[in-house]
Parts: C-alpha cells; sequence; structure tokens
C-alpha cells in the first residue's frame, strides 16, 4: 500500500502546490480540508452490508447522524444497504468511538480521527460532535468506478482553527420558514459550521412569538413569525447537529417593527410606526430614557430567552443614527441628568442596563461593533461587521480582542454583497496580527450573514451556497489552506452535493428560468445567466427599481449567482489565449463566441413577454459582440471601424441588464485590446 | 367587443369539439375547466397599480388569500406591484365581494362568479371560500404578449358537481414532513381540492405524537411525527386555504407499529412486534375481544379527535385478513360467545363500537370499503377503494350509496399504480349509474390517493402532479369536461405554473440525474428519462429488489414519472406517420430516432458509475434500434435480417431497466410492423 504523509505546512500556497503533488490534491474532495492527511490507496466498499456501530453512550445526537449517515449514503450511492438502523456495542464495518456529550459552548473539542482501511472504517473522538464532524468528513470521501462505490483509504487526523464557525441568516427582511432553516442548518454542519445566529427581529418584522406581548406577533410580523415551540424544534434540531443557535433582537434602533406594536416604546411622540416595506437604515428607536422600555426588554428577554439554551445573547446595537433621540427634549435632559454626552454614550448606557438584564438571565452580551465604547464592561461580546465599506481602515476585532473582548468577526463575510468566492476565501480574520495567546484565544471566529432585504425561500440558497461552504474552510481549516484552484476544483463537487440536504441552490435557476420564458425553453435564458451576476454591494436596491419586501424576487438577476460559471472559464481562456495565442486557446475562446452569436436565435423564438423584452438588448448585442470577434480572430485584421463599433457594442454592455451585471465584460475589453494591438490595420 | 357563450352542453366529447371553436378552446387555460364560461376580449392589464379590495367581512381566510394572491402575481409576472396588501371596503380594481364563512363541512357553497373586464375585475361568491376558488381561477386568467401581462377577458359562473374533493397522502410508509403537506396544500388549492385526507398510521409507523400514550412516537415512530402543534398547524394553514383535513387512523389492521408500541394489544401472544420495514399486508391485528383495546381507542381519539376540527373521521379498517385472529383461541371463544361467524362479523362488532366511540366525540366514522358488511349502521361513510384490480366487477360506491350510505370513491384513483393521467381522467365517479336524488347526494364524491411505499419527500411531487390537477378536474366539472387533448394542452400550462407553489416535481428530476450523473452532463440521462416510465401497478416493489423504507429512492424510476413526455409526443408522430407517410410525419419521426442514436454517444461520456453501467444497455439497445429504423426508413428497404435484428432489440427493451419501462415500445413494434407491410424484401 502506497502511503505518503500529506504535511500541512506553514508556508504559502505557491510553495505549497510545489511540495503536495498534484495527485494528491486531486484525490479527495474534501471541504473543509483537514488539518492532517496521510492518503492510502485502499477502497472500502460500499454494498448492502455496510454497518455502523456506536460504541461508548449510544446519545441521540449520534444516533441521529448516524441514521441520516446511512440514508444519505444510500441515496448518494443508490445501494441498498440491508441495515439501516446503527448497531449498538457490536462491531461493525464503520465504527464510531466518543467518550463525552458536548455541551455546545466555545469550550467544546470538536476535534476526531478518521481511519479507512480496506475493510474498516474507524472514527475516534473525544466528543460526539467530534463523531458527527468525522462522518461528514467520511461523507465526503465516497468515490466510484464504473463497478463501485467506495470510501477512499485516508487517515485523517483534524480540529478546528476558530472555535465559533457560524452563518447569520435573517429572517425579518423576509421571512424564512422553518424548513429553509433546517435545510441549511444541515448544510451548515455538512461543512462543519457550528454557530447559527438568527437575526430574528429588524425594522421588517419581529419573527417570535411572544406570550406576553401578543402585539408582537399581531402587528410586528405580517402573520410571519416562528411559534415557541417552533424555535424549540429548531434549536433542537440544530443541536443534534452538533450547532450553537444564538438569537439577535436588534435594539434600540432597527426597531420600527416592535415600536408598530408597541409605539409608547418610542424615542417620538406621536410617530405613525409602521412595520417597514423598504430595506434601509430607518429611525424608528426606542427610548433609553424610559422605565418602561427596561421593563418590556426585562420581561421579553425574562419569557424569550429560555427558549435558547446558548450563553450567547446577540442585541444588535448597530446603526442607530439617533434622530429621534435628537429631536426628544426628555431624551435630551436625560443625557444631561446622566452625563452622557453624546448619543453614543447614551446607547452605551442602554447597552450596560441590557447586560445586567441578561446577566441576570445567564446571558452574556453580544452586539455589533458599534457596542465597543470605552465604557462597556469586557464580559460584552463583539461583533465586527464594519470594514473597509464602512470607511474603516480595518476591522474593530484585533481591537476589540487587545482591549479584553471576546470578539467575533464578519466584516469580509458579507455574502449578500454578492462578491466573488474568492473574495471571502481570502479574508483571514487574523491576518498578520500579533497577538498574546490570551489576545488570540478571545477571537472565537467568524460569521458569514445572510442579509435578506432581496432574497425569499425561492432564492436564499443560491445566495448563501456554495461561497459559504468555502467560507466554512476559512474558519476551520488551517491559515495556509488557501489555494484558490485547489478550492475551486473541490467546491465543484461539494456544490452538487449539496442538493441532497435540500438545498436548493442549483434546480431553484431553472424555475425562476422556466416562469421568465413562460415553459418555453429555458436554454437561451440559462446560457445568458451563466455569464450574468446580481448587481453587487447593494446597488441592485438603490436608484432605479426600489425592491420592497414584497416586490417580486423571481427575475432574471435572481437567477444569477456570484461566480457566474461560464464567466469564470471565458475568463480563464481569455487570458491564456492572449498569453498564448496558440490555436488551442483560439479554439477555446471561440467556443464561448459561437455560443453566444447563436444564442441570439434560440433567444428570439422565446422573446414573447416583458421580461424577456427588457433582456433581449443584452441578448443581442452579446451576439453582435461575439460574431464581430469571431471574424476579427478569424481574419486576424480588425480595422478602426470594426474596433469602434466594438467599443460601442462594449459600452452598451457595460449597462446593467434587469439589475444584472456581464461578468464577462473585462475580458472583451481585454480581447479588444489585444486584436488592436496585433490585428489593428491602419 | 366580441361575445360568445360557450356552452356547456349535455353531449359527448366527440360533439362538444364541433360545437366549441377551437379558438375558445385555446384561449384559456383553465383547470378544472368552469360550469359556465363567457368569453369577451378584454384585457385587464396588471400594472404597478393592481389593487384589491375585500368587501364584507375581512376574515383573515380571504385576507390572507388575498395576500398570497398579490405576492404570486408579482412573483410570476415580475411586475412591481404598489399596494402589497388588500384594502378594506374601498373600491379598487380587483373587488372581491362574499357573505358568508364557510365552517369548512360538506354542505359548503364554493360557488362564485368572475367578470374579468377592462379596468375592473369582480369576484362574487356567496362565501369566503367561494370567493378563494374564484382568485384562483383569477390567476389561472394571467397571460401576456410582448409588451403586458394582462387578465384575460372573461365572465365565469361556477360550482363543483361533487362536494368532497380530495387528497389523500399517506405519512406512514414515508414519513412527509410539515412543509411537504403545505406546498401540496397550496397545490390542492390552486386546482380546487378541498379534503386533505391525512393517513396517519400505518405499520410502518404511527406519525401522532400523544402525550396519553408516548410510546407510540417514542417506538412507532423511528423520530418521524408530527408534534400537536404541528397538527393543528396543519389543520390550520388547510383551512385557511377551504381546504378540510380528515384524519385516518386505521385499524384493527395495518396496525405493527402501534403493537411495537403497546404489543399487549395485540391478538398474538407473544408476538415479537415491531414496526415493519417492508410494503405489503402484514398480520398484526388489535385484538378486537379485548377491553384494553377499547379503552387505549376511546382514550387515544378523545386525545387526538380535537386536533381535527372536521366531522369524518376515518379508521381505515381495510386489509385484515384476520389471521392472528384464526390463531387465538381467546378470540375464537369472543365470536362464538357473540354469535360473530366470520371474521368479517368480528370486524364489525369491533366498529360498531368504534362507531359508538366516535360518536360520543361529535364524529362520523369513515371506513375503507371492507367496512360495508349489512350490521354497520348507515351513520358510516363508506370510502370505496377495491375495483377490478381487486377482483371487484365495479366499486361498492353505487351500492353503498344505494343502501343509505355516504359515500366517497377512490378507486380509479390510485396514483401511486403511476398510471396514466387519461386512465384516471376517464374514470367518472358515478358513470352511467342512475340515481335516485337521495342516492346521489349520499356520493360525496371521491379522493386520489398517494400511498407512500415508493416516494420520499424528495419524489412525492412529482407522482401527485400534475395528474392530480386532471383528477381534480374530474372531480370539479362538469361530466362532459373530458376532452383528452383539451385536457392535455391544459394541463401543460398548469403543470409549469404549479412550480409556483414550491411544488417540485419539475426541478427534482435533474437532482435525480445530477447524483447518478455525478454533476456530469445530464442531457443524455434526461433523454432517456423523457421515454421511460416508473413499472406500474406495484410491479417495481415485488420480486428481484424488494424495497424497504430506508431504501434509495434516488434511482433513475425515481427521475421519471408517469406520462413521459416525449414517449407521448413520439408515438403520437408514429401513429400519423402510420396512416400517412408523408414526408413531414416522416420527419417528426425521423428527429426523435436521430435524437436517441446520437444520444448514445454521449451517455457514454458520463458512463462512470454503477448506476450508468447499469442504464448502458438501455442506451445502446435503442441507439442501435434508432440507427437502423432510420436506415430503413431512409431506403424504404428492410431485408429480413434487418427485420430480425429490430425484433431482436425490440426483445431487449422490453425488460425492465432499473426498474423502468420503455414507454415507446409498442410505438417501435408498430413502426417495425409498418416497415415489414411497405418495405420487406423478399
Amino acid at each position: 500500500m502506497k502511503k505518503r504523509v500529506i504535511l500541512i505546512l506553514l508556508c504559502c500556497s505557491f510553495f505549497m502546490q510545489n511540495i503536495w503533488s498534484q495527485e494528491a490534491l486531486d484525490k479527495y474532495n474534501l471541504m473543509p480540508w483537514p488539518k492532517e492527511i496521510e492518503d492510502n490507496t485502499a477502497k472500502f466498499m460500499i454494498d448492502s452490508n455496510v454497518t455502523i456501530s456506536i460504541m461508548g453512550e449510544n446519545h441521540p445526537r449520534v444516533r441521529n447522524a448516524a441514521i441520516n449517515f446511512l440514508r444519505r449514503l444510500a441515496n448518494r450511492t443508490g445501494v441498498f444497504i440491508d441495515n439501516g438502523f446503527p448497531l449498538k456495542e457490536v462491531s461493525a464495518s464503520i465504527e464510531i468511538n466518543y467518550n463525552t456529550i458536548s455541551n455546545l459552548t466555545v469550550n467544546d473539542d470538536e476535534s476526531y480521527t478518521l481511519v479507512v482501511k480496506e475493510d474498516k472504517v474507524i472514527i475516534d473522538a473525544i466528543s460526539d460532535v467530534g463523531a458527527l464532524r468525522g462522518m461528514e468528513t467520511l461523507l465526503q470521501l465516497v468515490s466510484y468506478n464504473e463497478d463501485n462505490y467506495f470510501f477512499q483509504g485516508v487517515t485523517i487526523k483534524d480540529a478546528p482553527r476558530f472555535v465559533w464557525r457560524g452563518l447569520m441568516i435573517d429572517v425579518a427582511r423576509h421571512f424564512q420558514p422553518v424548513d429553509v432553516l433546517k435545510r441549511n442548518l444541515d448544510a451548515m454542519a455538512s461543512v462543519k459550521l457550528n454557530v447559527f445566529h438568527w437575526h430574528l427581529t429588524d425594522d421588517q418584522g419581529f419573527r417570535v412569538e411572544s406570550k406576553v406581548y401578543p402585539r408582537l406577533q399581531e402587528i410586528a410580523a405580517d402573520g410571519l413569525f416562528y411559534t415557541q415551540e417552533q424555535i424549540r424544534d429548531v434549536v433542537a434540531y440544530a443541536s443534534n447537529l452538533g450547532i450553537r443557535v444564538i438569537p439577535e433582537f436588534d435594539v434600540p434602533g432597527h426597531a420600527s417593527a416592535i415600536l408598530a406594536a408597541y409605539p409608547e416604546l418610542g424615542s417620538k411622540d406621536d410617530y405613525d410606526y409602521k412595520v417597514e416595506r423598504f430595506a434601509g437604515v430607518f429611525d424608528p428607536t426606542l427610548d433609553p430614557s424610559k422605565k418602561i422600555t427596561y421593563l418590556f426588554l426585562e420581561t421579553l428577554f425574562r419569557e424569550i430567552a429560555p427558549l435558547f439554551p446558548d450563553e450567547y445573547f446577540h442585541i444588535g446595537g448597530d446603526e442607530n443614527e439617533g434622530k429621534h433621540w435628537n429631536e426628544n427634549a426628555e431624551i435630551q435632559e436625560f443625557k444631561k441628568k446622566h452625563n452622557l454626552k453624546t448619543n453614543h454614550d447614551l446607547q452605551t448606557y442602554f447597552n450596560i442596563r441590557l447586560e445586567k438584564i441578561l446577566k441576570k438571565l445567564g446571558k452574556k452580551l453580544m452586539g455589533w461593533d458599534e457596542i465597543l465604547t470605552p465604557s462597556i464592561p469586557t464580559t460584552a461580546v463583539i461583533h465586527s461587521w464594519r470594514g473597509e465599506h464602512e470607511g474603516l481602515e480595518q476591522s474593530t476585532l484585533i481591537e476589540a480582542a487587545q482591549k479584553g473582548y471576546q470578539a467575533v468577526l464578519s466584516a469580509g463575510y458579507y455574502i449578500d454583497r454578492m462578491l466573488s468566492v474568492e473574495h471571502h476565501y481570502l479574508v483571514d480574520p487574523i491576518g498578520d496580527a500579533v497577538l498574546s495567546k490570551e489576545e488570540r484565544k478571545r477571537i472565537l471566529g467568524a460569521e458569514a450573514t445572510m442579509w435578506s432585504e432581496l432574497v425569499t425561500p425561492l432564492t436564499i440558497d443560491s445566495r448563501i451556497w456554495p461561497r459559504t461552504a468555502a467560507i466554512a474552510e476559512r474558519y476551520w481549516s488551517p491559515k495556509n489552506t488557501n489555494d484558490l484552484i485547489h478550492m475551486r476544483k473541490r467546491l465543484k463537487v461539494i456544490n452538487y452535493q449539496l442538493e441532497e440536504l435540500g438545498i436548493n441552490h442549483i434546480r431553484n435557476k431553472d424555475v425562476i428560468l422556466r416562469n421568465i420564458s413562460k415553459n418555453e425553453d429555458t436554454k437561451p435564458l440559462r446560457i445568458l445567466s451563466k455569464i450574468c451576476e446580481p448587481l453587487k454591494i447593494y446597488s441592485r436596491n438603490k436608484g432605479g427599481t426600489e425592491y420592497k419586501s414584497f416586490s417580486p424576487f423571481t427575475l432574471f438577476a435572481d437567477a444569477c449567482t456570484a461566480d457566474a460559471e461560464d464567466a469564470i472559464e471565458f475568463n480563464n481562456v481569455v487570458s491564456l489565449f492572449i498569453k498564448n495565442d496558440n490555436k488551442e486557446n483560439l479554439n477555446a475562446v471561440n467556443n464561448f463566441l459561437t455560443l453566444w452569436a447563436e444564442n441570439h436565435i434560440d433567444f428570439i423564438k422565446i422573446n414573447n413577454n416583458p421580461n424577456t423584452q427588457l433582456l433581449e438588448p443584452l441578448s443581442k448585442n452579446l451576439s453582435n459582440t461575439s460574431k464581430l470577434f469571431l471574424t476579427i480572430l478569424s481574419n486576424k485584421k480588425i480595422t478602426l471601424t470594426e474596433f469602434n463599433n466594438l467599443k460601442a457594442l462594449l459600452t452598451n454592455l457595460e449597462e446593467p441588464f434587469m439589475d444584472t451585471e456581464l461578468a464577462i465584460l473585462s475580458s472583451l475589453k481585454n480581447l479588444l485590446t489585444y486584436c488592436k494591438a496585433n490585428y489593428l490595420i491602419q
């Protein structure tokens, strides 16, 4: 048996590629990539005789995971496994060993070792959650040849880099039913994420049933909220997957919905508080000078906190611009009386009172980084979200840790900004910061954030996945696991495997395109959608069309995703061609150009309604551009007229089409520059 | 404005076609087809100014329906509607009027009238549920041209033929989570079905939480059951859609799961009762001679019945073969003592006691047609399921109604048998039976039954839809609405519109094929899946592979459906060609043959794993068959060798491939017969 240690070396990715053979990198499609991996050539056959035994305490979490493991294995391979349930204390072909039951805290041990031999698989872990992580790795080792399915032989020793690896889902801007959360929890577990941050309230809705304050669900939710039993169900479901749940109740700002239900808590008298339908930052804010505000929050938290067993409790605290505070004489009076100079000081006063309320309930206060003010006690947990984009030179993460606060990073992981997977993958939470051991320990980890202004249950999966799988690797794997080509290759496999967990990111594209085409052939739309990306960094939601919560999200932009797949490939072949204009590279470019040149013929056939009409200029301009390039590349000649025509066409293509941008534009420009430089007839 | 009354005439479909112009039939894609329809050429524009007002009592049911109406309208058209919520008592462009709030009983009035004019839509109904039915019709009138979306002008007067129009879903053989039920309830409402029959218990699982008998969910459910709050949630969700919920607790047979939890209720001492994993008819049966059996059922029903507000309560009662009763001396003694000659008599005794228990709880006993014995009181409701296939000349429906029982038909509507939509569509519940007014009134209606031995949440939608939309038409529309071509044409539109309700029947095909192909190009598999149908009438689950509840349901057969779309088209073009072998018809045949001949080249590229390997003979034989036919049709000559070769190939194609059958086989045979008759070289 051939063995080779694949070392995780403390070196840059360039160096790594030189040490790891391509063969080793090619063999395993693991994500997150493990800490230590030693390959071997064994093949453990997956046939009807596969059995699982759970040694030690047969806790529901591992039993449930083992049953789901068997179901997923059967469904992925089509193998009829005789024994559909785990055996207890009996030696089986897959043995799972662990000693402790995790309480799901930041101190959990999630490490495991996994050995796959010819006739035996052994997973050893300290805790049950470690065993779960090992089972997910094993499922990623399923491979096949023409005759068999098998687990690839391997020895893995694995443990996470960060203890807090989260995904935040905003269910306020667009409500996400329990089934959406459950399938995303399944997907999170499959890539070893362990924190679900549940953004439950915002201007656009308060999504939790309160028996004490029923107007919250009656007035502030449009009928879209979770009952307390549903919350318990989601928390239990997450716990079964080894995922902690952190609820967020965003106060004192982002409070339009709360104030629609209980206007007496507001900072501005006689203001017409309403559930907000638009996206943005709004004025309605709780009044921190009133006793009833604290009475309300203490009573509410007392009712709701027990639904969430986790110690951490997020109170938001972001984006309060204090407009209504400034306009309220009593609040100004209150500030003076308490010697609070600024609105920040007033908010800190508010936060400190909340911190005490939460402490009584056994909770740690966590908030967005606006809460990081000099007087906030170090028991608070800082959630860094602002970065370069918000005018900061760097996030507050390192600063918070150095000042003694536990901290979690989200700056750089705002997946709703619709940036490429590379963008997020290359953000390292710590970077080059030099930290003491204690400071390093305070950096708990990071979270991807899925704000939901522009997503519905139909589209949310395609905004979270597959990018979040790569982000999960950033949080779990060693810092030097950062080779983009290797990541892309593995992500492609993980991407389609996510479908088995019910993630709709791939399948729902066609649903939207079928609706746009009115059940005509979706191919011409699919071809366009593979090179268009939704407008990035919130530019879709400003100027022109302003989206409301009930606007349609079944548009062309909703069928498109970040990392448009053909665009990646085309951009690649164009840069290869420009470096080396040999026949092979030319052909690769021509294949795409031909596809787009001819696509318009099919497009015209389905151009039968207002939505396809709006896409027609894109299809037509792209076709004309492609045809012209084909001629030029074939003739190896470009006239000045042709050059100017192409330039004009590319200018047209620069405009957004139905809230998308053409992701091949810069490559087309580069191609034009190349043609001008090499083929221009003066 | 052009107007023409489209009369629903009491005449056969042949006659109808001669009276209705093709234009009228083409214009509206309504399903179910309404009772009376008068067309006009008005177009009501769907733009941002569309508003809905609800006159009369603003009950949650209509308000909820109006909000969903606006969401679906926006999402289907992409129109940004300014006013996302219904107006109250204000004249809007769409006006909804009704007078009463339905209690959801068999006496409900679901009639409505709908008028669409150039600038106004008015729905008038007696009850709120009637208004809901009208809104669904209006959504089916959404049409478009290149510039606009609009509602087609029309005047409709509509009312259902039967008061009981149901879909049964079996959640015992394979558990179906709440979200599966909710999306199917939405789809049911969209085609005006109004009864959800919830088959909650069977040998393979007891799916309801009991606080009195907790072992039912602990032992008898594999963790897969509904909490009482979830049941309340589903019932409320259905009620909001104007759908009644009939629960079924199947006793005294089909009781393996109950007896696994409470073996003391069983008919055979020391029997090792277990939750059943296979499909079939099994021996475990409640003991009708024991007092504790009735105590158990009365206590259980007393706990559970209040979750279901409907008067009708289904106790199953089917397929009890009485084996364990025969083997139990005490039961035999009990029979003698009570003068019960047969096991049927004993079961009737049991049913009568249940009927009394249920009466105390305000419930009407309903059962499968085995309960129809001479001594069962006429307060019982007969659910006819056995037909020709079970050795009966005709169903018990008419007999039951004539004997004074209310009755519901399911014989002919077993959609899990995977027969064509035509098969079910042409089953008329009453047929030619001559009934008195009273007898006719006792025939409440009918139900499609989705037994779940071979379906999971991934595939169930593609087994229910779109066929159930056509069945819904059978239950709602006049008897003479039975033109198959017209039905097929409308079904195609309704089929893809079901996607907007979250029905996964189309999108999940590719999910399964991606898994089979391991994310390679699914096109060659899709081409095969469009001419293959899953084995019918339970032949998939007998002999050879025996499916268990945890077997894989991600196989090629699971990607295939009844009414394979290319098969329908090919069968059509072949019969046209045989009737008239002109060039056009020949080309149509050749196009398909060329597709299949060439498909194998693509298939080979993705043939990389055991599942594709199993399909290889199908792809190859089909390719060879197609090639040979192409040659023969081109040469207009067939040699005896060619004839024999083709015959052998067709014999090979007769074998099931991965639990599917080739739905074009008889057309290929007909084509061969044609070739022999016309082209044979002696």
